[in-house]
């Protein structure tokens, strides 16, 4: 019988896949409120408006659903597509638009389309881990920065840049999730934004811009995505490629996104896309079609936005009330998104908090699986858009209660 | 503005997706027959079946559907796969399957969990111009040995692998298609079966065995797959890697399949499937799972092939009839599947040919695209499964018009 172990792809040998499934799997206790998933809420699931959906593309469209279908995607969800950019100030064409099997999916074509082993990907300290995960199997080499609190650290980014230079290095490209950064909850500035661009084209490296949260803003307003100020001066893509989701916005089950940026990108990655799975399924293009063309989605985001930001409310006060400031924990607050990041003090390691935490009917996801190189320890990334309310001020309780017992 | 070509990654600069792809983008013309892709026909599809079926799970299951689930697959579709295996004599457990995104996913995987840049595939030839596709993006490299009328060349095989191993080199797997291979319709007889399995442990290589139509017997009798007759020595996966699709058997537009294997293999390719796109959507594994246990697939499966069969039939009397056999026009004939391969004489590139039959309003796939190496020109697959009976037999005048034309 075949050794298999010995028989792996470099890349994949010691290639280990998601770390945070590994954690899930100790949450199977029905009494655990789990803050370690990054999952939408079930109670604000557009479920009518889909069975409603449904029945109409089944009964209209039922051999096409069946049957293969284009592997870029569908020209309707091309252009509904196209459409609801335009309220981003996002000006494409279809051939800047490859739709894609989700948001993860999204990252490895970008992962597979840029990176030989080794190649250096510019990240924030921490990011967000299926990026990781993703370039990891091409085996790319991460060069971090500690992300500030009002984004990217542009200028320790530059200085990156140069000391690679002098070793003849350039990193292939810089990623960031600038609203709502996953783990950290962090807004990059509009300064930094247009700080970052000037950046990639001073030093011509292209900038991946994921923004799977962007429509989940409960506090300020709006900032422009670094794709649409690209766009200001490269009119159809220069140099940011835009990851999207439905995964947030509508809802993750179906798997369907989609990537934007120059068409000559788009094309290698709709290439790559024909050898890995070819189409993304029909059925599931066009409900997320449908979400965006008959769901009044502006009035669904509203009612999100309204859902969410109450829980961030809750989460934010409960843990001003319960958690141990004197003991040195700190946390981020957000305007918006799924995430926060806790810190606690240094000799703590959240991996072994962890298992206490479990003991306590409480989860979070270990911060070190966010960091490319050289993770920090002694942090959490604390979800609080899954949870209920009730379940929410529990929890903030039960980890307030387990951090005071090792402390 | 970035100058794209020159960031690719070495395994994809230069890789350019999908031949196939770019011959269908000349079918626009209504009136063109195509014999080129390898659709199933709409005409057997379980609609009604698939319409009741999604009514059914989406108001019973519609949250679970919305939300992330297990990325392995659905533990429902897990129960169902290890039914449908039995009747193949293939005794699985859960650990020894990983639900896929489709076929092409599942060649995906096989081709990154164990290529390097070079690494040696040995395949048929001409063999599935999707796995080429998909081991390209690996950069593998391609060994071949002209296929025999009773399947693939083994001793040709074992002579290429003495070849190699004098020049310190093994090739990683074996990848071939038994049940009537696509592009040329021919089956592995059993001797060969027995003996490639016998190659497979005397040079501890694995095999990828694709079965994308292993269940469109129309003639002669079902003779055991390499994975069943490797589970007589190895229960639970020895050398033989499985891959499976519900395309064929159900429809390709939901896109799920099945990898078998070895537990080891099939943690790693999950472990892959976690990084690429996470879990497959819970409603296309539902309704698989439904044509497994609720639609009498074996019913269904006696029409499909009823249904092929006659098609198979009148394709082949139409070309005995009209095909000009005096100017060394030859074909395969198969005991099932979708695709038959016809030969015309050498100094005709069927590259060339294949705009001369658009212009006769016919279409084929040039043989060139089911190399892996040294492609030969003098050849064409020929699809029979899409177009209706009628169509058949005006497609096959059309085209014997057109090589009579050139020749």
């Amino acid at each position: 019988m075949i050794d298999w172990k010995n028989r792996y792809a470099d890349n994949i040998k010691d290639y280990q896949g998601y770390p945070l499934g590994k954690t899930l799997k100790y949450l199977s206790d029905p009494e655990i409120i789990s803050l370690a998933g990054g999952l939408p809420s079930p109670e604000i699931f557009q479920t009518s408006e889909l069975r409603a959906a449904s029945e109409k593309i089944l009964l209209n469209d039922v051999d096409k659903i069946m049957q293969y279908s284009a592997i870029p995607g569908e020209q309707s969800l091309f252009e509904a597509v196209i459409d609801f950019l335009k309220r981003d100030n996002i000006h494409l064409e279809k051939q800047n638009i490859l739709i894609t099997t989700s948001g993860q999916h999204g990252l490895d074509l970008a992962g597979r389309a840029f990176l030989d082993k080794g190649d250096i990907v510019l990240v924030d300290r921490p990011t967000f881990a299926g990026a990781l995960v993703a370039f990891n199997m091409e085996k790319a080499t991460f060069v971090g920065v500690d992300i500030e609190p009002d984004g990217t650290h542009v200028d320790g980014i530059e200085t990156k840049i140069k000391q690679l230079q002098k070793n003849n290095k350039t990193p292939k490209f810089i990623y960031v999730v600038p609203d709502f950064q996953n783990p950290t909850g962090i807004t990059m500035s509009l300064k930094k934004r247009k700080q970052l661009l000037k950046l990639s084209y001073a030093y011509d490296i292209p900038i991946v811009e994921d923004s799977p949260y962007r429509d989940l803003r409960y506090y300020g307003k709006d900032l422009p995505s670094l794709f649409s100020l690209d766009q200001e001066l490269y009119n159809g893509g220069g140099n940011v490629i835009g990851l999207y989701t439905f995964s947030k916005i509508f809802c993750p089950g179906l798997r369907v996104g989609f990537n934007i940026g120059h068409p000559e990108v788009i094309k290698k990655m709709a290439n790559i896309k024909e050898g890995n799975i070819l189409n993304t399924p029909k059925y599931n293009q066009d409900l997320c079609t449908a979400y965006l063309t008959q769901m009044d989605f502006n009035a669904h985001l509203d009612k999100c936005r309204a859902y969410y930001k109450d829980k961030l409310a809750i989460f934010l006060e409960t843990m001003e009330k319960y958690f141990p400031k004197e003991s040195g924990v700190t946390w981020t607050t957000s305007e918006g998104g799924l995430f926060l990041w806790v810190s606690v003090p240094d000799h703590i390691d959240t991996a072994q908090l962890f298992f206490e935490a479990i003991k306590h009917k409480v989860a979070f996801v270990p911060g070190e699986q966010f960091y490319g190189e050289n993770p920090e320890k002694n942090h959490m990334r604390i979800n609080f858009s899954f949870a209920s309310k009730e379940q929410l001020k529990e929890a903030v309780k039960r980890l307030s209660a387990c951090i005071k017992s090792i402390d």
